[in-house]
C-alpha cells in the first residue's frame, strides 16, 4: 500500500470532517469510498462519481481502529517552492520533525492560529503519510508543506525577516519582540535545531520552566506543544 | 503481558532517562533488564539487583521500534484519594482524555510547568499504559495521577477553590484572572466536557483562533496542546 501510494503519489484521508475539507481544496481527488449511508446524508457536498461501499470494506482499507464510514484517496500535490519575498504572515519552519502525529498536530496548530505555510527539513516526517493525515484533522487541505533545505532558504532572505529559532537556552519567550511577519523555527524531537542551521537564528526563545517548584522536572516539552505555546504568543 | 501487568500491577518504563527519574522516586522497583554496557555507565544510580541482558532480548520485551539499553518493571503505586482540601497550587483534572499520546504529553507538559497533581475521570486512559509512559518522559514519576469521579469531587470542594473549564465558546483565556491555586479542567478530545461536569465550571474558558484570516480554519486544537497553552498562560 505504501508503495502503491509513492508511486502513484496518492495519499489516504479518512472520516467525515477530514474528507470534506479535502474536497473543498485545490487537491485533487482519486477515489471516494462510503457507505451508502453517508452518502445520503452528504449528497450535496461530493462529487458524482463514487464507490458505494460496505462497512467491513471500510474496515480493510482503513488505519483507524474505529473504521470510519468514509475514505477518500487524493493526489498529493505537485510540491512546488516557496519564496521567502512573498511571505505575509508568519512561517513555520520544521528541522527534522520526526513523529507523525507531532507534524500532524503542528499542522492542525498552525492552521488554528492561522499559518498557512510550514517548510520542512527533507529530514522530516512526510506530511503526507497517513498518522500525520490523521492527526492534522483536514488542516493539511489549507496548510501549504513544502520540503526545503532550511539553511540554504534562509541564507537568501531578505534582511527585514527575522528568524525565531526554539531553543533551551534563549530569551524567554514573552520578552522576545513578535512582528507580525516573521519565521518560527522548530528542532527535532531529541536534537533540537541542527548547528547549521543554528547560525540562521536571529532570536533563540524559550518557553519558561515554571520555576517555584524545587526539585527536578520535565526535561523539555514535546516539540508539538513547544510550537503551540509559540504560535499562541506570537499571535495575541 | 497487559494481563499480567494488570493482575500483579506492574508497569514497564524504557530508555535511560525515564528509568533514571523512576529509579529516583517513591515508586517501587520489580526489576531492571539491561545491556551490561548500560550497567556499567550507570552503576552509581542503580540498585545491586537488576539483571544483565542481551540486546536482543531487549528488543523482544521492548514496546519500541528502538529498543532502548534498558527497561525497568515498577509497581503501581496504591492508587490513594486526593482531598481538594490539600491543595495548593495547580490543579489538572482530565475528563475522558482518551488517546495514550495526548495524556502522556499532558503529564510532561504538567511537570514543566509545575502542576504535580493530576485528576483523571474513570473513563480516560489508563496512566500506566505503555503508551502514555512513554509519552510522559518520566514525567509519570513526578507528577501524581489520580482517579475519580470528578463531579463528586468538586461538589464538595471549598468555596474558594475556583474551576477553569476548557470549551469552544467561553472568554478568551487571556482576559481571565488566574489565581495561583485552581482547578483546570480538560474534557475528551471529541465531545468536550460532559455536560454533567460542566455545571461545575465557574469560568469558561477559549483559546482564541486567529481572527486576521478569511475563510475555514480548523475546528479545534488537540487537547494536549489546549492543556499546555492555558497551563503556559496561567504559569506567566
Amino acid at each position: 500500500m505504501a508503495k502503491y501510494r509513492r508511486q502513484h503519489g496518492l495519499f489516504v484521508v479518512e472520516g467525515t470532517t477530514s474528507v470534506l475539507d479535502f474536497l473543498n481544496s485545490e487537491i485533487r481527488l482519486d477515489g471516494l469510498y462510503a457507505t451508502g449511508n453517508w452518502i445520503e446524508q452528504h449528497r450535496d457536498h461530493i462529487p458524482h462519481e463514487y464507490t458505494e461501499v460496505e462497512e467491513k470494506e471500510l474496515k480493510k482499507i482503513s488505519f483507524l481502529k474505529t473504521p470510519p464510514e468514509v475514505v477518500a484517496i487524493f493526489k498529493i500535490p505537485e510540491p512546488g517552492n516557496f519564496d521567502l519575498k512573498n511571505l505575509t504572515g508568519l512561517l513555520l519552519m520544521l528541522d527534522g520533525i520526526q513523529d507523525p502525529g507531532n507534524m500532524g498536530t503542528i499542522i492542525r496548530t498552525a492552521d488554528w492560529f492561522g499559518i498557512d505555510t510550514i517548510v520542512c527539513s527533507p529530514g522530516s516526517a512526510n506530511p503526507f503519510n497517513p498518522k500525520v493525515v490523521q492527526a492534522s484533522m483536514g488542516s493539511l487541505s489549507r496548510v501549504k508543506v513544502y520540503t526545503a533545505d532550511l539553511t540554504e532558504m534562509l541564507k537568501n532572505r531578505p534582511d527585514y525577516l527575522k528568524t525565531f529559532g526554539a531553543v533551551m537556552d534563549g530569551q524567554p519567550l514573552v520578552e522576545v519582540a513578535k512582528p507580525q511577519t516573521g519565521i518560527i523555527i522548530i528542532g527535532n524531537e531529541a536534537h533540537g535545531i541542527s548547528k547549521e542551521l543554528s547560525s540562521q537564528i536571529d532570536f533563540r526563545i524559550t518557553i519558561p520552566r515554571f520555576s517555584g517548584h524545587k526539585g527536578p522536572s520535565a526535561e523539555s516539552l514535546n516539540a508539538s506543544i513547544a510550537t503551540a505555546i509559540i504560535c499562541y504568543e506570537f499571535r495575541k
